[in-house]
Order: C-alpha cells, then structure tokens, then sequence
C-alpha cells in the first residue's frame, strides 16, 4: 500500500479563473487526492430540475488536468431551501419536539420517504454524470453530526411503528418482549406506539433501545440507497466519512456498502468537545490534542473498512466550532498526519484547502489562508509529502491484542447507564488507553467477528447484549478473553436474563449484585488501584485476579476466560493489561505520560504528544514530534 | 399496636403456577402484608370494557389462603393506552407546554373530568369485587412523583378559572386581592386568567401561590373521589403511598380521607437525588442514607395519619433511579425497618418481593433476585421479623417538641425564596436536625393544630402565611412558641400585612428589612454560629436571645414567645435549641456525628449511621446498627 | 448645570388621600422630580377606548401643587389583557419558539403592527391630554429588559423579510454577500428566510448578525414613533430609561430620537446578575456594587444623551430579582447617588417612593416601607438633597481618554465568540476598568463620532466591523488610537476582508492567524501580564510594544496607532495604559482596589467602594464613603 494525502476542496466557493492555479499548487504540494462537491447541491440543482452541472464538470476537469484524482461527494447533507418547499415535514424534530429547520445543515429526517427519493435522484443524476471520471466517491456527509440520527418526527414515528413490527410479528410479542405489563404499558396495536421521548419519566429501556437500533437502521438504508445508486455507474470505490465519537448508529453496518471508511479528524476540537477528559489533561494537551482518540478511531476505521480507510478531514490549524480554539503547536500537523500514516491509512487529506472568508466556518483554518497565502499547516504538509514520496510499501500486521467496539452496546449503556457519568465508549477507551500506554499495537474489531485466530488477548468490554454468534466465537478462540463487566446484562429485547449475567460457558461466575459508585467513592483494589463508577459482586468458584481489599473477588479467571467486574481506574487497567500479557507472552512497555508507539511490519513510531521534551529508552524526543524507525 | 412487616408484589408479572410458592416463602419469612394491584389497569382491563379481574381475584386467593393479609391498590397510576385514544388530552403539559405522554406512568392530569370518570369507574369496579377480601387500600400510587401535581393543560386552566371564580367571586375582588394594579396585570373576567407559566419574567407571586393551591386541591379532590368509592364497598382502612420529599400537595388535607398515610423510603435514592445535602455529607453517608431525612419522614406521616402510618416501600438494596445507585452496608437494611418501628410505623413493606428482570426498574433490587434466589437484603427482613415476633405491644408517647409542617408555606418560599437556595422544606429539616442532634423526639404538626398542650416547645419557622385560627392557638399554648423567620409575611393572598409583619401578640418585634445572602457570606453570631442565606432587621423592645457581632437582635424572646430573624446555621440552632431545652426543663444530649435516638413509651432505640463505629455514653455503637434499650 | 434628586411614584397603587401627603414628603425631603405612569394602561383604559385619565390628571395636579415635576411616562410596557384578546399574536417568541404571554410585562413583539398602532394610539391620547402640564417624558420602560428585544415571531419573521429586501434590493445579493454558497443555503425569495434559530447547527453569522441588527432598528422606530406623538403634542424634553448591561439595541440609535437618557442603576442586582464578575469579587462588593460597573454606564449614558442624561431608577436597598438580594452598606445609597451626580447626572431618582406590598416587586424595597415608615435610604437621600442644594453649578469636562462603545460590535462578538468566555461587553469594561484604576476621567464614544478633538487617547477595542466613516475619523485625528483586537475583522455583511485585517492605514499589520485560548491557560507577555481567552499572531513591521515571552508580538505600534492583537489581563491592561498615559502626558495614579475618582471642572470626587477604611493620599477613607474636593 502507498501513503498519499490529499485535500477538500469547494471549486463553488471561489471564482472560475483561480481554480487552475489551485489545483496546480495542490499538485506541486504532493497531493494525490482532493475531495469536492458534498455540500453545492444549491449550485447543482438551484431551483427543483433545473440542473447546473457543467461548472462541477469543468472543476473535476481543472482538477484532473493537474493530475489529481477526485473524491465526489453527493451533496445530500446540505439540501437547498427549494426542498423544505416540496418536503416541509422532512426535517428532523429534537427530543423536546423542536423543529430542526433550515438555515445551517444536515437538516433532514432520515426516515422521510420524500427526501430519501430526492437523495437517490440526485445521486443518480451526478453519478451518471460523473461516475466515468471520479476517482472514489463519498455518500453525504458526517452521519449523525449535531445528533442527527435521532429524529422524533411524525415520519420516524411511522417508520419505526414499520420496523416493530416487522421484528416482532404481532405487538403482543412486543408486549412480551418489552415487560410492557410493568407499568400498564402494553399496546394493542403497532400504530399506537410512540417514540421514546416526552415521557413523564423514564420510557421503558426496551423501547428506548429498539428506537436507537431502528435509528441507526435508517442510516444504513438511507447509505445503501446512495451506494445503489452510484454502483450502477461507477465503479470507482465509495467511502462515507464518519465523525469522530458519533456512536448513534452501526459504522460497521454502513461500512459493509462501502469500499473505504473515512473519518475526520479534529484532534483540538475533539479534545475540547468529546473526549470527556479532565481539565487538567485538556489544558496540557491543548494543542495537541488527546494522545490516544485519534488513534482510538484510526483503529476503529480500519476495522469499519475492513482494512481500507482514510483520514477524509485532517484539522490543519484552529477550528472554529469548539469552545475554544488554540492553534496546534508546531510539528502537530506533521504528527497527526504520520499517526493516520502509522495506523495504515492509504490517504490522508487536510481539510481545507483554503480558509473561506464568509459563513459558519469563517475561523477555521486551511492549508491557505483566505487571502491564499500559505497558513502554518503548509509547511508540515509539504515536509509529510516530501518523506512519503520515496517510502516503501507499507503492511499493517495483525495486532496481539483485539479489542471489540459494539455500537449497539453504546446504545444500550446510553440507555442504561445506572451511573450518571458511565459510558460505554468511555469503558473502552479506558482500555484502549491502558493497551496503548502499554506499547501495544491494538486492532479495534467488530461484534460480528467470527474468527479471532491469531490474537493472544481479546477484550470484550461492556458488551451489554452478547448475540449467541459472538457468545460462540468467543468461546471457541484460544485467546484469553476478558469479558465484563456488564457483559450479557440484556437480552435481544433488553431484558435480563435468568439464569443471571453473564453465563460464560468455562467460567462459574454469576452477577449477583451490581452497583454504582459516586465518582468520589472508587473502592480501592487490594494490590493497588481501584473500581471506579460501576462494580459487580460475584457467585463464583473461579480463580480471583484481583480482589477487594475486603477479598471480595473483582475480576476471576478460568484457563484463558477471564471477567471483569469493575470498572477499573488507570492503575487498575495497567495492572489488568499487565498480567494478561505477562501470561500471553506479550511484551510491554511502561510508556511515559504522552508518548505513544505504533508499529507497521516495517517501521516503529513514537510519538511524543508532549508541549515538552521527553526522555524515552530511544532517546530525548521533541515536543510534538514523530521519531520513525525501521524495524 | 404490633408491629408488622411486609412486602410489595406484582403477581400478573409472572407466572401463575409460581404464585403459591412466593405466597409460601413470604409466610414463612414472616410478613403480613402484600401490598399489589396498583400497577394492573392493562391486565385488568385489557381493552375499554372489557374486565379481566378473575386472576386477580386468584392471586388474593393465593395470599390470603397462605395467611398474608392484602394491600390493593387501585391503578390509577397508570392508565392504559387505549385511554388516551378515548381522552387524548387527558395527559399534563409542562411548564414549557411540552405533553407529558404515554410510555411510563403518571400520565395524566389532575384536572380532567374525563379520566376522572375513569379512574372513579375502574375504583367503584375494583372495590365492589374485591371489598370483601382485602385488608387494606392503597390510593393510586405516589401521588406527585415525577413532578406530576402541577400540570399547565388547558383542562387545568379552565379548572383554576373556576376555582378563581369560587374562592373570589368576582375579577375585581380578584384583581385587588392580588395586587393586579401593578404592572396593569388587571383582568376582565375569569376566562382571561391564564396559568402562571411562559410568562416574560416572573408572574405575579399571588397568581403563583394561587396556581400552587389549586393544584394540590385537584389531588385532594382526585383522591377523595376514590375514597368515595371505596367506602361504598369496602370497611377496609384506606390507605396512599407518599412520596418522599414530595411537597405539591398538602398531604395533611389529602389524608384527612384516609384511615392510613404510608411513605415510600429509599434512603440512598433520596440521599443522591433529594436531600440537598453537600458532597461530603453524600459521600459519607452514600450507603447508609442521610441520619435525619427518613426520620423526618417518619413523624411527619404518623401526623399525617394522625398515628396511623406505614413505610409501604423500603428500599432493600440498590435502587435504579439515582445518579448513582449504590449498595447498602450491610445492617442498613434492618437499621432503617427499625428506626421506621421506633417512630411508630405499624408496617414495613420491602419493595418489592423479586427484582422485575424486565422494564424500567429492571434494576432495582428485590428481596428476592430475578433468579428468585435469595437478595441480601432477605436477611436482614428475616432478622428484624424475628426481632419483632415476641416484642411486647408498643405505644409512642408524646413529644416534648413539635415541629409545624406546613405545605402552604413550602409553596410560598417556592414562589418567592427571595434567595436562590433558599426553601422551607430545608429551613425546617435544619429545626428537625438541631432537635434530632439534641436526643430529642419530635412530633410534627400539623397547620391546623388548635390544641399544643403536653408540648413544652414548639417550633413554628418559615410559616409565610399563618392563619388566624392557627396564629390564635399559638397565643393560647403555655408551650414555648418559637416563630420566624418570615412568619405571616404574607396574608391570605400573597399581600404583605401592613401593620409589618409579624405582628405577633405580646411578642413587641417588626421586621423593618430582610434580605438574601449569598452562601459564602453568612453574618456571625455574637458567641458562636452564624446566620445564613436569609436574614431580618427588626424593631422590637423584646430581649434579645441571640445579637449579630454588632449587636443587632436575631432572635428575641417575650415570655413564652420567641421570634426569629435569620436562618441559622448548624452551631447556632444547636444554641438555640439548648437554649430553649434549659428553659423549657428538657433534658438534651449532645450525639456524635451520624448517631440518632428514638424513644418509644419502653424503648430507646440508639441508631449509628455510620459506616465506622463510634464511641457513646452507652458503648461502642457498631457501624450501620442499631440498638434497642427497654427504659 | 443643576444637580437635582427624584423618585418613582405609582399614585394607581395607593388611595387617593395619600396622594397629598406623599407629594408634601417628598417635596419636604428635597425631590425635584417625581416619574408616574408608565405602568398604568389597564387603569387609564380598563377596556378598549374607555380612557379614564381623570385619575391621572389629578396626580399630576396634586404633585405639580407641591411643587414637584412630573415625568410622565407612556405606559406601553404594560399592555393590558384585553390588548391580547384583539392582537392575539403580538406577543413575542423566545428562541424556542415558545410564547412569551401574558401576567407581567413587556410582552409584545416589537414588530406586531397592531400593537405598533396601539402604541401610537395610547402615547397620542396621553401626550394630548397632558402634554402641557408635564416637565418631561419616558417612553416606554427599559425596553429590552428581560430579554425582549429580539422576538421569534410571526411578525418579526415578515418584518425581517422586508427589512433584507430593503437592505440587499434581491436576494442573489443577498446570497453573494453572506455568502450562502457555503452549505447551500441559496434561498431563491426573500420570503424563505427564517429566523435565525431552530438551526441544527449555528447559522451562518451573517444570518444572525442581520437579524440582530434588524431586532434593533425594531426598537429604533417603535420609540421613533412614540416621540412623533409625544412632540406633536409637547415640548417637554423626551427621555427613555435604559437598563444596565442591555445591548441587545443601539442605544446611541434610540438616544437620537430623545433629549435625555437615562438609566436605571441597581448595582447590587447588577454585581449578583450581570456583572460577571468572580465569586470573590461579588463577594467583596456583595454590598456595595461593582466599582465600575455604575460609573461605566454614567459615561456611556452621558455619550447616549449627547450630555444630558439621569438616573431615572437608583436602586435605594435590597432588591427583589437577584439570586441574592443583600442590603447595601449604610453610606452606599449617598454613595451611588453622589458617582451619578460627579459623573453628570442632571437627576438621580430614586426607585421607588413606597415599597409595594403586592405583586412582583414586594420585596423591592423603596424610600419609605410598605407602612409609610422611612426605610432606611431616606436618611442618605436628605442627606445628598443637603449637600446639593447650596452646591455651584457643575461643568463636566471633555476627559483626555474617549472609549468607543459599539453595539453593532457586541452583537458580532456574541454572534462569534470564538471563546466560550468571550464578550465585547466584558472586553470593553476590561479596558474602562483599567482606565479607572489609573484615576481617569472616560469619555465613552459613540462609534458615529467623526471628531476625536480633545483627546489624547482613543481607544478602540473589538470593533469587528469598522465603519468607512470610523475608520476615517480614525486615521485624521491626533490623538493616539489603539486598534484591537478583532478589529475590521468582518465586512458590513459579516465576510472576512480580504486583504486581511485589521487593513489600519498607517500601521502595517496583518491578522495572519487567531485563535481562542482555555481560561486556564493564558500567554504570558514579556514583562509582566499576560493574555487571555483570545490571541492573534502577525505579520508586522510595525514596532512591538509587548510581546510574548518568545518574542511574538501582540501590540505593535507606529506613530499615534497601536493595534493589541490579545485581550489582556489587568495587569497587562495596566501596563498599556500606563505607557499610553506616558507617551501622551496623562498623568496616572496607582488607585488602592475599590477606591476611584472622578473629576468635574471644578471638583474632585474620591468613592471608597470598600467595606473597609482604605488609606489614599488624600487620609484614611472611610468605608462606603464619597470625599468631595474642590480643586
């Protein structure tokens, strides 16, 4: 595989005569790819049928022309004002109701049958047009950004009371399957269930997990159409790029229509808006961004694409739409970029080429600035573009480790979170974190995972719903799995199962009793470190791992089953991953704080995420720097 | 009286064949009670009409013949949703006008004469079936949970129009009692009276406090309706579960129409969820409950129920609703049966027999487990029916201390707190604390107390409006009064007297200026304590008790009346307190921090709160226990 | 000039016999003004055209016999209920889309043409009716207080259409100058522009910035229509009291229309609510008031007025509307008034005669209590009615230091913050309290100033967009400008210029990139001093007049222009004003914190803000205490 990088370009935005001269600079700047169109569907299609398509074709001549190949992107994310004419009941309501209208975008239900006519149309239309002479393609764009998965619109309402029934045949299996003689809840008829929201309190959880699975199901109908659309006259590969920790519906469900996963990538914005992490950890990365959300999801996209993805949007400077925005330090652009690299992207392309001058993102930086000067991030482009061009192939090898990431989980923790600060994502990247801080390469994988052969250690997190395929392939794998906690905790249907949680075959151990925990409260493990925010109390006759210093068991272990139930704090987790790979033969490294390694089979990286310089066994290395080594 | 214990199930949640076997366990753990029903409406009637109440009729057969004594409840609760296609508009709004649906419970309007109908039919129904075979009622369920008493329909606006009309007669009368003047606010006829929400900035307060007791007369009226039906059918004492911390209603005029008020326990829900106490205070007591909040409760339903009282539900383990759900200690379970027992509860119901593995509690504790293998908390109900089984009658004597609750006032200082963290319900838990620090029993009054003798004290702060017949049984009483802050502040309507308040006689004290403070700047005591959040300037020739370091007078005293100013805080109540104990001749007691005593005629019962034991004038006091003396 | 005193007075609230007394008590305590009426619709006209102003003309009567002069004001705020059976929509909508009804007050849309009319209608009646015997005007009451400015509307929807038509003459212009281009937000009719709310994701700034600045030209000619009235009718000066920290309009724009401004100054509720102060601060000056705060919009009031200008509400003790509502210090009310007098105040009136003992402002407290007793400001007031009445005729001199205060720029900062903490307003105050500490006189300058003659120093921070016409004035005049930040960031349609800002002639520096900063995290500069919240770097050849520690400038000077690229801290703040004062020959002092001064021509007035005695150069002064000197 080759490395190459690219960028996003909006020819609408600019006047006719500089396209040439830009594309000609993205040329000489080393760039392969550049992405366009997703959001000009009001200069496509400015009135209803009234088709404007030859400047597109002009662009992707200009571009072409320079040697550089084009992603299209179907501009179905951004329909024009004319639509919400035709369609005025296609956007989305919010939970408490709200209209959300026109004026910004993404502002469509994805269940209304009126505006999934007009996408495909007009994918149809620009992939007859374009599909000879597109290099890939990508389907709208950000899935779910601003929560928009999630609609409550009478649409919705109508598409799910559809899809219950048909999962469920007749409603008194519904009834049955939701424990709906709780409160009186039963239904007598499909038409008379409602969504989730504007109850007195809490709605039923199966019912709140149902619509988040029928939510997520209309995404990926609503992909597939476009997907369908364009493969009937293109053969170019089709990506969509996702956006970094929006769970709200199945990537690996979209993925398995595409070609390439994407994802765009703001490690400052993200830092500031959806990591989660303290104050003091955002103020010491800052300007670098977290050391591990970045790699976190270039993991989780190389599983979505099953092994081919991108980086569709790279943040070259500050951003415009996090509560605050401070510059990346010198060299960061560089690192991010060689992180992606390092994690086996085929493409890495900064968004933007140039920085618009007018509109929402006014303040967010470009390769160029808007008067076409070269912003920072140009020039640590230009050095990845020049170190890139004479690399050799590059091979991603097979992790030791395999660390399984469940949307529907996510959903189902979302619903459920029994702790006001617990999230699932945040359990995994708990772990992720520890994998990492370990020296660890780690491959992110899919429930739907059948074969696990080759890795030593899989870790199972806070699978709330275990399939019965997942439950065997789990069982059958000669790795040490580590499930829990909460592992099988729910049905298909969310409801507890009897015989109790989690049922592991080879491994005696019951839930008994399980607990949430103030976040001043973590109860201390025996050993050193501590459960935090959620902990299980056990029957069991397996081994204890680790024990409460009251002795009472936390994580037990039979042959090569192991479960966990606390969540356990940083000490705790390096203690856990510690152990495990002192018994798989694997070996580890204690990283200081900030500095990460990834390995190709070629190549080892360290990165120092640092504001300072940092001692490692390889030497000083410098703020915000990348050190790569053949191996 | 003897005491009982008991417990709370759902027989049409499981299987039929499974019911005489619960039936037998719980006899022979020795309860007395099963309380069920109050959630059925579905089963009972699956669809308009047509009755479904023979399996009813067999699990009260089951219980009955197995020796249990039955509790129904009428499930009013939760209305089916074939009952919103009859009464689509049936359900509250919110004070932002959103609809509080269907798919959880409490889904209705106090005010609509439609579901009223229902809910008055589907009692008449129950009561003539079952009115021969129950040994006690319960009155739908939690009234006011979830914020249910206010609603801001259109049915609750056409109902306070005509409660308006009944209480004033006429606009005018309306408009100059309330002020109306002020900023034009004067209205033409009752039909333009809107409610006191959506309004620019706040209403005017006597709209509010009007609002505010239309609203708890609906649930009055509701309630009776039900009580009406059951006594043409049924010599059964009649029974609701409050809810704990619920104040929008006046539970005092609500259980006039009942034989029994019984309350809803969950120490550790409240103690996260509704205490209000600091962090600090939550973690030190996350599983044990806070030391007083329960015991409040306590006496204020035994005035409730003018001596009769039960705990309907105790919670037995970690419940589902809080932000954070813990385990109890091991004891606590037995200590808060206990010190329900000490204050004179005739009964205590766990909640509920098993853990449901289904719906929205799906996660809160039973005494048995889905599994129906014994919970923890099995133990220590086996223990405390033991403890009970050869314990001689009991008699509660009376006070020396009585504590008025007044709903009105907590309203009044909800409409108009004058500071941001200020509420009555928290000025008199800060008596009810002081008293209970002191080793003191304390009864709690109600309003409409005409008759004080046989108190040596009685505490009357924070009553915003003090009813003549009220204000003349305190001039009438020998006990010592101690009034303020803010009494009679307010007339009948929400006007400030004039002459000033708080124009009590034989008691020489004008509040001439009150002002709010904010938390971190409490006004010193003059030897010792502080004044805190709220505070009053008099004129007064009394004597002062208490003096700011200026000298300026807090709390005066005239004879067997004291008046005062401020809210004070820990140290200075506890001065007050002692203070008055010494004149009053009370002997008190200065407890450790989390110890609590309570006496019956025979017993005194010590309770240590605590999760360490801690040293006191009767031994070391093991942690989360309780000790009972006979006296 | 004259300094004089006043009050509020609501003859509507009180029997008609006390009318005498009242006026004789005020007269005899010294009160030149008495302001009536603004509240008084529903009385003037209990129902549609039954106009009943006897009432009125004889409370003008019985306080023009005492010798007291009335302010008479048009009683719009208050519609009364009728108003909304005839204009049902003329209420106004909140960000939501929620009503914003009826049961206080300024509940209309100030673009409902019918309520417009009606407005007109009712000033037109009274300025007939009583134009002759009144000695000045109040339109309205506080227009935008409570956040009724901007409106969702209806109304406000099609009026904002018209006013884009009329701004943009077609909508391609439109769509070219906010640039719509971006997300395909081409609109094809000037009728399918919404409202900027109810978005998925922000607007397009140049969206809101449009309807910010249509909401206030709103407000411009509703009070443009109220002064037609009142001046066909009298010439009795014309006035509006403003309300402390609303800049949800132009001020200067409305202020152009009237003789007088003034403006309501609660620095208690002020410092509590709007301030945004740190809680040690709110806590040092909790009785006290912010000690800038007041004198800030004394200045800006005094620039709004064009010199004329009043305190028309001066808040007298604890108000009602705070989260917390404290007592001021004795001293404090003699304190306010004499700041309003020494900063040139023709009349400071106190709000408000008589405590109310109804409706919302019960606890408001006034110059006498609710019993007619006096409270105890009325000793402070006879006080200052004292001191003035043998004081010389005052001049207020032109200060060395204008400060430009630009509405149309707190819009665009609140429009684009970039930082969460960011406000123009606080930046602004940063500035002017700076000024203060170092014992200047202000002039605060309206951004349509053409002459700068007369200062030594203008400055000039935030102004996203700089008019032509201000940038010109700018460039000729003599005094030294500072620039910055942010400035002529954005085009009169809120697009980014290009070349890049600030583009100042004379002074090369570019804005070549920006970025917000954690509060946690600022610069240090140079020197001492650091920057906070938000930062720009530049291409420069201009000279720096700090850096940061690495040597980047952040203010950069050449000949009499500086532009400052950081929002500086205070110590930061005072190094630039020290060294600005230097280079112009303005002599500064080192003020102890909450001591401040201020000059007229012929006196000097030092105000300790503090509730301790503070030694200055001029003795020891007392707590709360105001020192005139005659200089």
């Amino acid at each position: 595989m080759k490395r190459t990088l690219g960028t996003c370009y909006y020819p609408e935005h600019w006047d006719e005569e500089i396209w040439t001269e830009d594309a000609r600079r993205m040329a000489e700047l080393g760039l392969t790819w550049v992405r366009i169109g997703e959001f000009a569907w009001s200069r496509l299609e400015p009135s209803p049928g009234d088709l404007q398509l030859d400047w597109l074709d002009r662009a992707i001549d200009v571009l072409n022309d320079a040697g550089l190949s084009v992603v299209l992107g179907t501009p179905t994310a951004t329909p024009p004002r004319w639509m919400l004419d035709k369609h005025p009941d296609m956007i989305a309501l919010d939970a408490d109701g709200k209209p959300r209208g026109f004026g910004s975008r993404r502002h469509y239900c994805f269940s209304h049958a009126g505006f999934r006519a007009e996408s495909q149309r007009i994918t149809r239309i620009i992939a007859e047009r374009f599909g000879h002479k597109v290099a890939a393609w990508q389907t709208d764009n950000e899935y779910g950004c601003h929560d928009t998965v999630i609609s409550y619109s009478d649409a919705a309402r109508l598409a799910f009371q559809d899809w219950l029934q048909a999962r469920y045949g007749t409603v008194d299996a519904l009834n049955t399957a939701w424990g709906n003689v709780f409160w009186s809840m039963d239904y007598d008829r499909f038409d008379q269930i409602g969504l989730p929201n504007l109850t007195v309190t809490e709605p039923n959880p199966a019912h709140a997990q149902a619509f988040r699975r029928f939510s997520s199901d209309q995404v990926v109908a609503f992909n597939r159409e476009q997907v369908d659309e364009i493969r009937a006259h293109s053969t170019a590969p089709i990506s969509h790029n996702y956006m970094g920790r929006v769970t709200d519906f199945d990537h690996f469900a979209v993925g398995k229509d595409l070609e390439i996963a994407t994802w765009d990538s703001y490690p400052l914005g993200f830092l500031e808006d959806r990591v989660g992490a303290s104050p003091e950890h955002q103020r010491a990365f800052a300007r670098q961004g977290d050391p591990d959300f970045q790699a976190f999801h270039h993991d989780l996209y190389r599983a979505v694409g099953r092994g081919r993805w991108w980086v569709m949007e790279q943040q070259p400077g500050p951003v415009n739409w996090a509560p605050h925005n401070p510059a990346p330090l010198p060299g960061m652009v560089r690192l991010w970029t060689w992180e992606a690299l390092a994690h086996g992207a085929e493409a890495v392309c900064y968004f933007r080429w140039r920085q618009a001058p007018f509109a929402q993102e006014q303040l967010h930086s470009g390769l160029l600035r808007p008067d076409s000067a070269e912003a920072p991030a140009m020039l640590e482009a230009r050095q990845v573009a020049s170190e890139i061009q004479n690399a050799p192939d590059v091979s991603i090898p097979r992790a030791d480790v395999g660390l399984i990431f469940d949307y529907d989980a996510d959903w189902a923790w979302s619903v459920q979170p029994h702790g006001a600060e617990l999230s699932y994502f945040g359990l995994v990247l708990d772990h992720y974190r520890a994998l990492r801080r370990a020296g660890l390469n780690v491959d992110i994988l899919s429930p739907d995972t059948q074969d696990f052969s080759g890795y030593k250690i899989v870790l199972a997190p806070g699978l709330m719903h275990l399939t019965d395929e997942l439950r065997a392939a789990l069982a059958q794998t000669e790795a040490h799995v580590v499930y829990g906690p909460r592992t099988g905790a729910r049905d298909a249907d969310f409801k507890m199962p009897v015989p109790l949680p989690p049922a592991i075959a080879g491994l005696d151990v019951t839930v008994a009793r399980l607990e949430s925990l103030r976040p001043d409260s973590p109860i201390p493990l025996a050993g050193g470190g501590a459960v935090q925010g959620y902990l299980e109390e056990f029957e069991t006759t397996a081994t204890p791992m680790f024990t409460r210093e009251d002795g009472q068991p936390i994580v037990v272990t039979d042959g090569n089953r192991t479960y966990n139930g606390g969540w356990l704090d940083d000490i705790g987790m390096d203690r856990l991953v510690a152990q495990l790979c002192e018994t798989a033969n694997i070996t580890t490294r204690t990283l200081p704080n900030g500095i990460r390694i990834r390995r190709t089979e070629t190549e080892e990286f360290w990165f120092n995420h640092c504001a300072e310089a940092v001692k490692t066994e390889i030497g000083t290395l410098a703020p915000a720097s990348v050190t790569r080594r053949i191996i």
